[in-house]
Order: structure tokens, then C-alpha cells, then sequence
């Protein structure tokens, strides 16, 4: 693919990732005008029209907080880059929202995350990326280039921080493949967790299929955290057991309802997030890490 | 087409128009399950699976409250007909939002209307039908068969039951074939308005172009009334200059921030309106119309 001028344009809930990125790549920054009609009605508009015409147009929006907001924003501002004559359009979508709804489980369902992909493919975007979907093989419905790029890396590093002798644990076994990535990263052992309820008594367990936490810094790492309720009950349990921290890491930290109370009250020590929504994080023990480094390196092997 | 068995499935945002046209097909009527999940995403699912498949399925579900929410339970709704075997899915909306952004009026804007019509073509829509589209033109951009349904024939006569002798009125010269078929449903002469500010006064006149409306009972009909100042002040304008009354008919009322009190307040007798929007009217001054047989009709023509 030719290189060509490349433009960024920051949708309207760009989670500061396009500043970066544009500053990375040497392109200009472009803006979006946005406004809500009386109705509800959502209008935006590229800010610099010809700045876009015949360029490499790299749009970033997130889908969260406002998922359904935000995904029609994203496939406007597509239809518009188009409109205006973009040679390419990539879309950046740090957080693909709709990604657990990848398959029919109960029948009568959609598969939701398809139909967001092919709207999106179909409505004009050449290329996808995303960071860290819950399920990468669900990326095949864009049919064309999409690309999941994996964060886990920089948030061990990060997370080994504040560890002296870590290793790393997946809240079940469908994440292990996101735990080997972050333990290869900083030279640490990994495992999953598995749950278990004593018949019994009724306790719920949580412990590492083969290693043990005993006197080990614990990291926990997931794609998403929404509610909170499986990390800080590992978080818990890992301490109860003798782990010496915790130190959770997540590359979408969504913290819906009262996510917050159940990571501080669970005793981790940090919760390590990558900037890849649209929300601002106040309280000390959240720690973001800017990952437009990770998005930059695939940007220059497509365009 | 052949016929073969057809079911009708109401959506969350239906306006009661499922269970109506439900009936005048002899079709069964199936419902939806909807929930929202703790972050904001939305869950849809057809209640009853088996009685879908292999159907031609009716989906009613229009797309005012709540345009963005609305539009993904529809293309939601779209796919999971598909993946549940639908042999055939006509997607009937009642109300066709972002209807009026139809063209780029300023450069870097969407189209928004066509990325709607392509994601839900592309989306697995066989067939769509809406009342009353802002620009019928552009369902163009569906690329199949989408059906625009006129209801100013039902909304005029209705109207015309408050009058003695009617003028039928657009508010504005682009609305003149909507007047004309109101007006020859009850046999009236009809005409549009034209807004003319004195240059020197500063005042505000609105009279029709050729037609005087001294002595008559004014039906100003339009498609959509949002924030309700330009029917409004066409209806005050129109007692000024002498008309004996004002009725108001509009195929989707809107009807948002204080545009019920520039009615009541412009001196219209009575709003005609269709069964459109999921929205409750209670004003006494508002009266619904029920439109479902000139769906029905538009349905048997396909199935």
C-alpha cells in the first residue's frame, strides 16, 4: 500500500489516544464537530475537510462509556471520510464494545459483534484495529483487514513495577493465552485459575491450577473489567492464600456499578489499564498506560 | 413471493402498530426480549425461535425515542431473524430517523440516512417500509425494496372532520405533494405558505401563495413536527389573517422541548397525527391516528 499523507482525525470519543498517535506518525490532527438536535438527533462533521481529501484517513473512536452512541458516531464519521475523499479510511476502535456477544448461545439471539463489523466494513472502512477484543476469531466478520492488537505485554510491564517476585495468573482458562503473553514479557511464570465450591461446606475457592501463590506478587490479568466481581474475588482469595500482593491488570477497565469498592475492598494493590476508553480514572490505585505505541507499530505495516 | 407463512414481531420500540397489523394478516405475533447489561449493552432476542423459522418475517419497531438505541435493536433484530432461519424479513419502521440529513449539505458531513439504509440492507433486510419519509428519494440508497407510505390521505380526512370547509396548507413549497394528496382525499383546494419578512417593519407574514385563507378551515399538514415553531407560527398567522379555524396534521409528532406549548398557544383547534412514534400523547388537542391498514395494504402487495 502506498504511504501517502496520512491525516488523524479524533472522533468525538477519542480516548486521547489520536494526539499521540498523530505526533508518532508526523500526520496532522484533524478534529469532529459534533452536536445533538433537539430530537436527539446526532450530526457530526469533519472539521477540516481538505485536510482529509486524497490522505490516509486514520479515525480514532472508542465505544465506551455510550456504546450505541458512539458506534454511530464511528459510522458516520466513516461515511464521511469517504464522502470526502479519503484514499483509505482505518478505523481505530480501542475498545470494541458488543464483543461478548461473538455466537448464538441461546436461539433467537443476533450475533451482535458481526453486525457491528459488517456495518462498519460495509459502510466504507478498509481496515479495523482494535485492542485486545474478547474473542480475536469474531475480527473474521469484518471480512478485510482487521487486526487485534494485544496490550498485554506493556501491561505486565508496567504491573512488574511494583513486584519483586511475580507471577501471572488468568481468571480462567479462555484468557491464558492473554497471561502466557504477559508473562513472557517480563520472564514470569503464568497459570489460570480455577473456581471451586466445596460441596459441603459451600465455600468458593480460587486457586492457580499448578502454582502456587505462596509468597509470590500476584499478577491477575483480563481483557475486560466491567462489573468486577471474578478479579476481586481472585484478588481476594490469591491473598488469602498466602499471596504476598496483588496487582490486577485489564485492558479495558470499564468499573460499571460498584466495580471500584469490590478492587479496593479486595486488597490488590493496583489495577493497571490501558487508555483505551473514554473515561477519566481519579482514584490513586488506578494506574493508565498509554499504549498508542502499540497502535503506531501496526499503523506503519499497513500503511 | 410466495406467500407461506408470515409472522409479526413487535420490537421494544414498536408504537403498537404490531399487534394491529398482526391481526388484519391472520399472522401470529411474536415478541422480544430485551435487557441492558450493567455497562449499557444492549441484549435483544426473539422470544419464540421456532415460530420464526422458515417465515416471512414482519419486524415493526420505529426509530423515535431513542434513534441510536432503536436503530441497533433493529439491525439486532435483523440479524437474529436471519440466524433463526426467516425466509424472508420485511422490516417495517415506522418513523425513519436521520431522515433529514439526506445529502452533504457541508463538506466532511455523513449521508446519514444511507449509512442507516446500507448497514440495515447489508444487515440482511429483504424489504423496508416507513410512513412518510422526509426525502422518499433517498431510499434509493437501500438498493432493494423499500416502500415509502403516504398517510395524508388518513390524517386529511381525519382532520377534515373538525372543518366545514377546508384549504389544505403546506408549510413550505417542498411540502406541496403532501398537501396535494391531503387535499384531494377530501376534495379541498390546496397551496402552500410562503414566509416574507417587511424590510422596513421587521414583521413576519406567512400566506399562502395563491389561496386566501379568510373564512376557511385551515388544515396545515407536514411530516414531522420537532421543536413545532414552524407550524406553529404558520397556524397563528393563518387566524391573523383571517382563517375561521386551524387544525394541524403531521404524520410523526416529535414534538420536543416546548413545542406542545407553541401549539396549544398558536390557536390550532386540533394536531392530527399517525400511530408512528412509542411515545404516549395525552393532551386532549391530540389525535392519534391509527395507520396500520395502509401498512397492511403495502404488505400484501409483497408477501
Amino acid at each position: 500500500m502506498p504511504a501517502g499523507r496520512t491525516v488523524v482525525i479524533a472522533g468525538p470519543n477519542d480516548p486521547g489516544l489520536a494526539k499521540p498517535i498523530s505526533e508518532k506518525l508526523g500526520a496532522q490532527l484533524v478534529t469532529v464537530q459534533e452536536k445533538i438536535f433537539p430530537d436527539g438527533e446526532l450530526y457530526v462533521r469533519i472539521s477540516e475537510p481538505d485536510t482529509v481529501r486524497n490522505s490516509c484517513a486514520i479515525l480514532v473512536n472508542t465505544l465506551y462509556p455510550e456504546q450505541n452512541k458512539s458506534w454511530i458516531e464511528t459510522l458516520f464519521l466513516t461515511n464521511a471520510l469517504r464522502n470526502t475523499g479519503a484514499s483509505m479510511v482505518i478505523v481505530v476502535i480501542p475498545y470494541l464494545a458488543y464483543s461478548r456477544q461473538d455466537k448464538v448461545f441461546l436461539e433467537g439471539e443476533p450475533v451482535s459483534i458481526s453486525v457491528m463489523l459488517k456495518a462498519l466494513r460495509n459502510g466504507g472502512a478498509d481496515c479495523l484495529l482494535t485492542i485486545d477484543v474478547h474473542n480475536p476469531l469474531s475480527l473474521k466478520e469484518f471480512n478485510g483487514c482487521a487486526i487485534n492488537i494485544m496490550v498485554s505485554d506493556v501491561l505486565a510491564k508496567k504491573a512488574a513495577e511494583y513486584t519483586e517476585s511475580p507471577i501471572v495468573l488468568a481468571p480462567d482458562k479462555g484468557a491464558l493465552e492473554r497471561a502466557k503473553i504477559a508473562a513472557e514479557a517480563i520472564g514470569a511464570e503464568y497459570d489460570y485459575l480455577i473456581k471451586k465450591r466445596d460441596r459441603v461446606t459451600g465455600e468458593v475457592s480460587v486457586e492457580p491450577k499448578e502454582l502456587s501463590v505462596e509468597g509470590k506478587d500476584v499478577i491477575i490479568i483480563d481483557d475486560i473489567i466491567s462489573t468486577g466481581g471474578t478479579i476481586a474475588l481472585a484478588a481476594k482469595k490469591s491473598l488469602e492464600s498466602g499471596a504476598k500482593s496483588v496487582i490486577l491488570a485489564a485492558s479495558h477497565s470499564l468499573l460499571v456499578d460498584n466495580a471500584m469498592d469490590k478492587i479496593k475492598s479486595s486488597g490488590a494493590k493496583k489495577l493497571v489499564t490501558a487508555n483505551t476508553l473514554n473515561k477519566k480514572f481519579t482514584e490513586s490505585i488506578i494506574e493508565v498506560v498509554d499504549v498508542s505505541n502499540k497502535i503506531v507499530d501496526v499503523i506503519k505495516t499497513i500503511i
